[in-house]
């Protein structure tokens, strides 16, 4: 099969690859209808994080099962399904909790990467949920979002608490920035404040639900969301790039007593002690815990509620999935899908 | 009047300063039946923050109006009552989210001290709660504590969301964390660890309500909470120091998803995002709305459900609160009440 593997920072090739087989009685294979290029996977191309050797990428996947383990009771040959970036048994108490990212048997849902015509995922009792048909094919790319952006943008405006009579601002226009301005219009937020400085974003926040667009950042960007909160800041704040200055915005942005729901992977952040202390906000966030919204999600989604399919402004045939990194490296792209 | 005054690190001297009087037309007098030593006061004693000059100490206060300027409505002369340590104006939107340390007005409840025999409280009608009537002496400890620790100590538990069914830990054996541990159970926790190796410490926190005693710190402090949570953490973790070790020790030591309230006045601490984002817990604290607690609280104590003064544990007249700071800063006392 033909897989995406980044071979060292900026350098994507696709290659020939076996094809995945059942390796534990608890895996699914499935054939891959879509794939995706993250944000982070933009974290190892850009140098920021060490690749120890050549790494298959991908990690976000819809697909229909081709195979399946012995053990797999909740899946079968010929469902289309969606699932997380991380396995879970979705038993455990920690996933009970609602918390599968954190399962106590998790692990990389498509360790042989995802970027790629087949994958092999392990778990597939507990990390993989069917859709109850196959769906059109214009519903395949709002499917393939449910498995990380929209699930991760969906966690961080649960987490901010984003709900009727709250304003929530948003620090971050990327794809998941723009599906917790989606996710925040869902849960019934009054007023979304999204702040981005490019126009294709803006207008895509717009589009999900955002009622303001506020194009300063930092300091000025805080004093932005002030102004428009009568000087106390935003209920709720949802951060969604994971730097020293997104995540003091987002924590600047928002009130005492407000939430933050943060779920850029921090890179190279340090949270002075004393500014948080006099914060008073609450701060939850980490790998969002997909698996736990899948179902209501895949539901909004075939019903037609959302469509968080937008987010892809750019398609390229699996084998070009080097020109895709180049472009959510210029930010040229919000989101690439790749077809296998 | 007598006032404890600080005039340099590890210097504390009682001095006759002028009565205090009205100022604003939304100030009270009071006359302080009793005052106290807090942990913060050591920051500055053991000059870990810088003091600006002389200051005149305490913040922590129960007493008997005297005077009441002339906008004040909710308190009159000869009445009992109890404070926090900022002033709020309990009106705005803010105070009504239960956040009154973060008032739109807030300032120094006690500007010109409180380890005195008389205070100037601002903000009065905001501020003060006064009792249905004037409490038994026995009582005044409690309602003393209420004023600071006992409604941090609360406000930690409510933050880490303490209640039924929940495993409870709680990083830090002073005043604070032992009335953590008071409130977690009265909040229904299911179990408490309390993370001391101090008998008497450990012995308060077992009458307080401790189902656990940890004497391990750091990492080991850790292995152990987690041996008895079946390696998953606490849901709940009270961090009631205020160190980079004991904020790292609290985050640690809860599971995914868990809940960490903390109240230790951070100092030096720097939150590493990487270990926060992959801990998945929730972090709320900051300076406690006392306020927000304190007709509960109040009400708790007068009915004598709960015992909070018993973290006194040495009582000196106010003339020598040279000696109560010397004996909280040795660990001799857990808190020291003073006799004005």
């Amino acid at each position: 099969m033909r897989v995406a593997v980044m071979t060292a920072p900026g350098e994507v090739h696709v290659e020939d690859r076996p094809d995945p087989r059942i390796e534990r009685p608890t895996d699914a294979v499935i054939r891959l209808s879509a794939t995706c290029i993250c944000g982070s996977d933009l974290w190892p191309y850009r140098g920021i994080e060490a690749l120890d050797g050549p790494r298959p990428m991908g990690h976000e996947y819809v697909g229909v099962v081709e195979e399946v383990g012995s053990e797999v009771r909740n899946v079968r040959p010929g469902q289309f399904v969606v699932g997380s970036f991380f396995a879970s048994d979705n038993t455990c108490e920690i996933c009970r909790a609602g918390y599968q990212t954190h399962c106590v048997h998790r692990e990389s849902a498509a360790p042989g990467g995802a970027q790629a015509q087949y994958a092999r995922i392990t778990l597939a009792d507990g990390t993989l949920v069917p859709t109850p048909e196959l769906p059109p094919q214009d519903l395949i790319p709002g499917l393939l979002a449910a498995s990380d952006v929209l699930g991760t943008g969906w966690f961080a405006a649960v987490a901010a608490q984003a709900g009727p009579g709250r304003t929530v601002a948003v620090v971050g226009d990327g794809a998941v920035g723009l599906l917790g301005v989606l996710a925040a219009r869902q849960l019934g937020a009054e007023r979304i404040i999204a702040m981005s400085r490019h126009e294709s974003r803006q207008k895509l926040a717009l589009e999900f639900g955002a009622t303001d667009i506020v194009t300063e950042r930092g300091g000025e960007g805080v004093a932005r969301i002030k102004d428009l909160t009568n000087g106390l800041g935003a209920h709720s704040v949802i951060e969604a790039v994971g730097t020293q200055e997104s995540m003091m915005q987002a924590i600047r942005s928002a009130r005492a007593g407000g939430h933050v729901g943060y779920v850029g992977v921090a890179h190279d952040v340090a949270l002075p002690g004393d500014q948080l202390f006099f914060s008073g906000v609450h701060l939850h966030g980490g790998p969002a815990p997909v698996r736990r919204f899948l179902p209501e999600l895949v539901g909004l989604i075939t019903d037609r509620t959302i469509d968080p399919g937008k987010v892809f402004d750019l398609t390229l045939p699996l084998d070009r999935a080097a020109d895709g990194y180049r472009a959510m490296d210029n930010r040229d792209a919000i989101k690439v899908l790749l077809r296998p």
